[in-house]
């Protein structure tokens, strides 16, 4: 059952543990070619459970991220019932030709190179709204859901910021004030804005090789499964938040924590008397003419995983960003708040976030659950495990919604490939606009 | 686990232990007013839960029925990426006082007083493709999706017509040629024909008073939970459909068990490489315009409930009806052929219909998994535990999708107060054309 942590989408740690032995590469990994799930019944050996944690082991994990709601059971999303408004299309070849250097490296490396080097299941490109670049691999076709990993946290953190600019949420009070549940636990001092910028001083530790980590506990008390009998530990997400014990002061620096997410869902529950479930779908999914619904794993109690839990479809959340990109306007409606989006894309401390030590991302910062470079180009992007990416660059009006089965889940093992590809296809497309 | 049970749809029995003591009514039971998972948390009296059964007990059962895939994992049926096809509307508010008579009963009863008393939680009634009436309660919407519970039956049947009227499934063959593992089961000799009309000689007890009967030997074995320590039986669906064993002889009389869809589910699977829930979605839901995405439940490896397992929103299971009522032929295309339509219509073998000795339904035969009345406007149906129906009167051009949560399962507690007022409502629609 503890297994359920490896969604939590949690893996924070900065360039650890990634190159012990290498892994299957991503042709050889396919989990098309692989067959997992396939059959009536599959193979004893292509069969994958959530009990028993064998989908989530690598290879197996590239079948599971398409079809966690075979897993586990779901909250949806719900796209409405209108007509989807089509993205114009304007595809180019070309960018298989973009280049780049991988971080770190010496050697150049091509774009078409790069998405089986980060074990990409689907990508899609938008410049000035339009669809330049679309690939999908694997198990993964345009009419699939994908697991959002932490990209979930970022569309938390933009419901977070846009009650906030709506005044239905008081960034300087204390997380006690909306969940009294929470006062004897380390969130109940916190600001909602802490909650927000994950610079709350609490001890959560997401390392996965500690069995002591709160990360286990978390997915523990997560798990929609029975709990073993003796379990004693809390059992729904809401349980485990009252349990988080203090480590450190609030608002002295950013610590990757997912339980800040879980906790400004709650928030947000009692805000609105919606879950981040319901209010995603009647604040943005509905409104963004979304092809697909989309789902949240939930808890035994029904709670939506608000730090991991969303799937969607590629092109929707390609959708998300490019109406970010327009300041919070889509398909001819102000969906979201302009001074939402400002406040995200302006970022949070940077004396702050390097006190994390994340050497890759060097001089960025985090605020309302959004990573932000501070490039030339203002680009801000939300991040996942395993290679999940939203990545916004306004200045070259592109939009990138990417999602991955990278066999290692923290992101810098894929950041080398990733982040400079990124750039690089940003500023190709400014000096090649068609 | 073995509530699980519940959820297969598999009530057969005829007129039986309805009426020990009057529970709540449709008002008193309504699940919005009593708040089911509503709260963050919840009220501990208002959580339900899979493993417990709490989810399957009336009332809860009602907010149930509306939200299995919170329940239970699930396997999605896209309705593909399209705009939907909207369905014209050409509501008519006489329909309300539209009267008949109960069977049994002696007072007269209106459309509008039949709903409560059915417990209905949507209905929508298409007169020559035009949505006439549509209405909502409880906790569905009409963006929800509910259990159609057996109606899946008949989706399935529907698919197994299709099949034999392509050439892609012989009926006449066994069902052992298409399935070698279920040889040895009283399945093995039964021809796909046999399967498709319930006329197999298996022993499959559907009393659920009693503990040893094989329905709750199905249950488990379907049942996504872990296996409790111990448990020595079947594992999944397929698991469970070898250890049927016979009892009478294939081809005699009609016996209602849900295993025969499971089974045929599985001659599908082997014929066309697909299961039933990629079937749908590839060969009639993407077809439909439906609105939405529907879903099957499904066992611990993946298999989709063929039997029980389907969910859809409302308008979808019209759209389907309304596609059979026009031979076929929906938004523009002949989406199945009409002979498999024609062969379902024809009805089935009367005289092995009557040893079932469902006393409301005379007359009436079972084909392809669907009920025929032979009434005078050649009515056929689709039916499922607690009041689902799918109605088509060829007729009065009329179609009706109703789900509902009756606390009884077995729709001898709602033929009498749905059957007459269908038939009382094709023939005012015959005579008031507007």
């Amino acid at each position: 059952m503890a297994l359920a942590a490896s969604v939590t989408g949690a893996f924070a740690a900065p360039e650890s543990a990634a190159k012990s032995k290498a892994p299957l590469d991503a042709v050889a990994s396919d989990p098309a070619k692989l067959g997992w799930m396939v059959g009536s019944p599959p193979p004893a050996n292509r069969i994958l459970r959530f009990d028993d944690g064998s989908y989530f082991q690598f290879p197996a994990l590239r079948w599971s991220v398409s079809n966690f709601r075979q897993l586990m059971p779901t909250m949806n999303v719900s796209r409405g019932l209108g007509a989807p408004v089509p993205l114009p299309r304007a595809e180019r070849d070309d960018i298989d030709s973009v280049s780049f250097t991988p971080l770190g490296g010496s050697q150049p490396m091509t774009w078409a190179q790069s998405l089986p080097a980060n074990y990409t299941d689907g990508i899609v490109v938008l410049h000035r709204g339009r669809v330049v670049y679309e690939r999908y691999f694997g198990v993964l076709k345009e009419g699939g859901q994908h697991g959002l990993m932490s990209v979930s946290k970022s569309l938390a953190g933009t419901l977070g910021a846009t009650l906030v600019a709506e005044g239905k949420l008081d960034a300087d009070k204390r997380v006690s004030e909306y969940v009294p549940e929470l006062s004897r636990s380390a969130f109940g001092s916190a600001t909602v804005r802490q909650l927000l910028d994950m610079t709350t001083g609490i001890r959560f530790s997401e390392d996965y090789a500690d069995p002591k980590a709160e990360v286990w506990q978390h997915a523990a008390a997560g798990s929609p499964l029975p709990k073993p009998k003796g379990y004693t530990g809390p059992r729904s997400y809401y349980d485990f938040l009252q349990t988080v014990k203090p480590q450190g002061r609030h608002g002295e620096a950013f610590g990757y924590k997912t339980a800040n997410t879980d906790a400004l869902g709650w928030v947000i529950a009692r805000a609105t008397g919606r879950s981040v479930a319901q209010l995603l779908s009647e604040r943005i999914w509905q409104r963004l003419g979304a092809e697909q619904d989309g789902y949240y794993t939930v808890d035994s109690i029904g709670t939506p995983f608000a730090g991991g839990g969303m799937n969607s479809g590629l092109r929707d959340l390609a959708r998300f960003g490019e109406m970010l990109r327009n300041d919070g306007v889509f398909n001819g409606q102000q969906i979201l708040p302009k001074a939402a989006i400002d406040d995200i894309r302006q970022g949070g401390d940077k004396g702050n976030f390097a006190k994390a030590g994340y050497k890759l991302l060097p001089g960025w910062s985090y605020r309302d659950m959004w990573w932000v470079t501070h490039n030339e180009h203002g680009a801000y992007m939300a991040r996942g495990v395993h290679g999940q990416a939203l990545y916004i660059d306004p200045k070259a009006e592109m939009v990138i919604a990417r999602f991955a089965s990278n066999p290692v889940a923290g992101n810098a093992a894929n950041d080398p490939t990733s982040l400079p590809a990124y750039h690089a296809l940003a500023r190709y497309l400014i000096a090649t606009p068609r």
